[in-house]
């Protein structure tokens, strides 16, 4: 019997996926979570599909020693990567961020022309588009790889001459090809949506893949009757945080991002896992 | 006994590093080399002491694996945050990239102003600070971290507006101190030389502790009697290198650094050392 007051786990390899987890806070306020970033070892967007799921595994491991009720895996190259294995070895209901941006972007697209852009690893995947044409096979998916944005965004540049001209570099194939729907597949890109959308026009649509996987969860989790129905204010205690390093660091950064009051994160040796 | 012919071990967080390995190829052809690139967990320069010097523990271990008769730290964040404590563990001769840096600055220097560039880690531990003041403590010297050059040179944005507006930001501080000095105190930083070198104008002179440390390298050497004095060419096999993620694109990189044609790099597991 899973109890519906257990945290939902949800994982990323540093800082993006506290987009995902912000999505969470707002949409499921009952909800307890135990966020992992794996700042020890942050980047995954570079990184091969072999590296990135034994990583993943050992967080799967540590977020069942914290007795979570359901994952999310909220990491593009993550989701692209391992999430097919860690669904396959695990009983935990589980879920990446890739299906519900995918979903919101069939049902945005007017013309049948939809963008991604992402990590190396992700984009390079190809996953985006398969998932995108097994649900419609009539439309057209171009990626495009933004190594850059991450760097950029981790410095704190969100509004910056600097990113303007890198986004316009990445951008330009995209706007010439026409495509009228832009997922933001990679969990640091919400934090540059204005700068994104600025240099897209506003006829594009962006798809915020957190946003998406917020909402799927709540579903998922009430179908399974794993949903928290208690409308008590849970206080402070409710999140709890863990990173592979620099505790400190992402403390900063999350407290920028998330305006719930994060009051600590502890350090684990994932490695241990 | 060591033998004189046993390999030179070389390690960094990833690609980095191969600017020292290049730099010793170049002074000591008759050396063999074993390179490790911290690939699956790259980059160091932003994560903690603990977390640096347990990598370096495990990639020490590796390269004693390897019997190597020495053991190069070339990788400034490792050589600010572990040198100490690896050289307090190993019997191996162990040099790292700062000290020769630091050494070649204060030969340079005519003003007595010496600036140093690298990660926040090799930064924010002011061990060049440390090591010039011990050597010649009237001497100031005034650390800027540039976090941005890293992802820059690996997206091969070597001379590049971007680069350029961005190193204009890092630089300008140093400029309006008057250091006449600046060490490069970062091994990717060499492939933006030119770059900096216009920033900083020509009265500068710009210090590669790549350099530096294969000189200080073949003395140490000498010294030991470890120097291999055989010259008969060694052939392809004197280079291996070893990744621990994503060999393909290592070497499309470091062919990119090395003319000496890196046929193959290998993958381990560092996790298990």
């Amino acid at each position: 019997m899973t109890d519906r007051n257990a945290p939902i786990g949800v994982f990323d390899s540093g800082l993006g996926g506290l987009t995902v987890a912000r999505e969470i806070m707002r949409q499921m306020p009952e909800e307890r979570i135990v966020y992992f970033g794996d700042t020890a070892r942050v980047p995954y967007g570079n990184k091969s599909r072999e590296t990135v799921t034994r990583f993943s595994r050992q967080i799967v491991r540590f977020l069942q020693s914290q007795k979570v009720k359901a994952i999310v895996v909220a990491c593009n190259t993550a989701s692209a990567y391992a999430l097919e294995d860690l669904e396959s070895e695990t009983d935990l209901p589980m879920m990446g961020v890739v299906i519900p941006g995918a979903v919101a972007a069939i049902e945005a697209t007017q013309n049948g022309k939809i963008g991604v852009i992402g990590t190396q690893g992700t984009i390079g995947s190809g996953i985006y588009a398969r998932y995108i044409k097994e649900l419609k096979k009539t439309v057209e998916v171009v990626g495009k790889a933004c190594p850059l944005f991450v760097p950029l965004v981790e410095e704190g540049l969100w509004e910056d001459p600097v990113t303007d001209e890198i986004a316009k570099r990445y951008l330009t194939e995209l706007i010439d090809i026409g495509i009228d729907t832009l997922i933001l597949g990679c969990t640091h890109y919400p934090l540059i949506r204005s700068t994104v959308g600025r240099i897209m026009g506003e006829e594009v649509t962006l798809v915020n893949p957190a946003y998406e996987t917020a909402r799927e969860l709540k579903q998922m989790l009430e179908k399974k009757d794993l949903l928290n129905h208690e409308v008590r204010r849970l206080g402070d205690d409710r999140y709890h945080f863990f990173v592979s390093d620099e505790a400190e660091k992402f403390r900063g950064f999350a407290n920028s991002i998330i305006k719930y009051g994060i009051l600590s994160a502890k350090i684990i040796n994932i490695e241990e896992y």
